[in-house]
């Protein structure tokens, strides 16, 4: 696990430094709207959506420097999501990853500004990508971005944070949590495997192995984030914990219990292992990863 | 004028009921944010951009149909900032076309993410008009794409609202003005017509013009309307007059007097049409959409 850790580490700051890079050119702008943007994008944050799509790629020998805006894009999707989620409006949260949020630091007009700005700069950090490709490469590119633009939105993240909102002080049954998972995180997992394969160009069948390895990691992480907000350590985390229970937020935990969502977990885990083995060994990274995250304390 | 208004209204009704499709599949998401993009996409807007963008591809006999998902696209982007511009973080206004804004109707929360979802669902439609391109057309779509979402952030009309909100309660002078001007309202127009030569393949020289006629009817419609946030009809208008000096913004108007401002806007009339003019007879409607822009009490 050290050794992964180690590899790990180095992929995420490979991540920061290409992210770092795309705000480098001239952008002809007031200072500070790059400044609130690049506060969130560089505010600590685990990169598990861009490290998914690269690995799923490399897993598949597809080209991995081809994908790389993708990733970008899909960072800087995540990140906008987490900024306009955070507002006065929305969950009306001070912190997150142990630092102010970014309202808290620009105000709330910057901070939907830097929101809708990093959306953008999504759209055209991935179209930039496409430049000086051809044939089937753009096709496959295209259909790879359509596919995370298509996550984002109201059919998928959106959507689930529109749920999200309408299910908040209410008693909600699994169902309908499973519709706000599979929307609000899930989706923008799903995509990330997903356009590893397009660009990769995978089998359906090694494609769907890796759609389903992706919803169980991506159940996994909510459910060990739920755990981790009743048993979690607040300087660890970097927030406080026991908002859940605050907001009468029903989660997986709230529903089964803590021994039931930790057995759950460790169910995620072996399932998702065992779904990568007949894709082969190039799939070690993402089976330690769906360790990593299953066995989390942060 | 009065053939110019029929048939103007015949473009806005073909592109409302354009519009309406890109929103009849089966989007399986919560309803009331479809509600929300929808209460505000469809809240009487003139589609100034939709129909410059289309009528521009058409006078340089461009293919009118494969830029129809882009000039879908752009009104997306129109609407979206309005929704967020609206918001009480922001300039906190509770009418817009005489109709409640988004977050007085669904919430500030509902307005985020209407807005969120309607930039998202702009980049989904364009994208989705690529499906089945090939070769050059394909490139060009994807230039013209470009365009339009570069003009949409942080270097065009996210750049242009940041320095609006900074300017807010000072002093400004013509340059800053213009930065404004040129970013906030300016960018999007200019990647209209620039979407329109990029599909029609048009000449260097030919889009320039058209460009230079963009720059003028954007500044000749921020001037009319603060013209008329000062002699306008509230009936009319369908909001209050007098909102730029009650928030002390520094208008066109405010630096030079209503009359040289008047002055200004028949100037910049005919500077606009003489700029069409050595494109041919085509451009008819874009010179009478000048002429349009700059009288009208509305």
């Amino acid at each position: 696990m050290n050794e992964f850790k180690t590899l790990l580490s180095s992929k995420v700051s490979a991540i920061n430094s290409d992210l770092e890079m795309a705000f480098e050119q001239n952008l002809d702008t007031p200072e500070v709207i790059i400044e609130a943007m690049k506060y969130s994008l560089f505010a600590g944050g685990k990169r598990l959506r861009p490290i998914l799509m690269m690995e799923t790629c490399r897993a598949l020998e597809g080209d991995v420097e081809l994908i790389k805006p993708l990733a970008m894009g899909i960072e800087m999707i995540h990140t906008y999501s987490l900024i306009h989620d955070d507002l006065p409006a929305m969950d009306n949260d001070d912190l997150r990853r142990g630092k102010a949020t970014n309202h808290k630091v620009y105000g709330d007009a910057m901070a939907i500004l830097a929101g809708d700005g990093l959306l953008n700069y999504a759209a055209e950090t991935m179209l930039a990508g496409a430049h000086n490709l051809s044939g089937d490469t753009l096709v496959n590119y295209l259909n790879a971005m359509k596919s995370i633009m298509g996550a984002a939105g109201i059919r998928g993240m959106i959507g689930g944070q529109v749920a999200d909102m309408l299910s908040e002080n209410k008693i909600i049954d699994l169902d309908e949590m499973n519709y706000i998972h599979l929307h609000k995180t899930a989706a923008l997992l799903e995509a990330c495997v997903q356009s590893g394969c397009i660009i990769a160009g995978a089998e359906p069948a090694t494609q769907g192995r890796l759609i389903s390895y992706s919803h169980r990691i991506g159940l996994a992480f909510q459910i060990v984030d739920d755990i981790l907000d009743i048993e979690g350590d607040e300087v660890d985390l970097g927030k406080p914990i026991g908002s859940d229970e605050k907001n009468h937020k029903s989660t997986f935990v709230s529903l089964y219990g803590l021994e039931a969502s930790k057995i759950r977990v460790t169910e995620l885990e072996t399932e998702a292992i065992e779904l990568l083995k007949p894709i082969g060994p190039r799939t070690a990274f993402l089976s330690q990863l769906a360790t990593y995250i299953c066995r989390r304390r942060k």
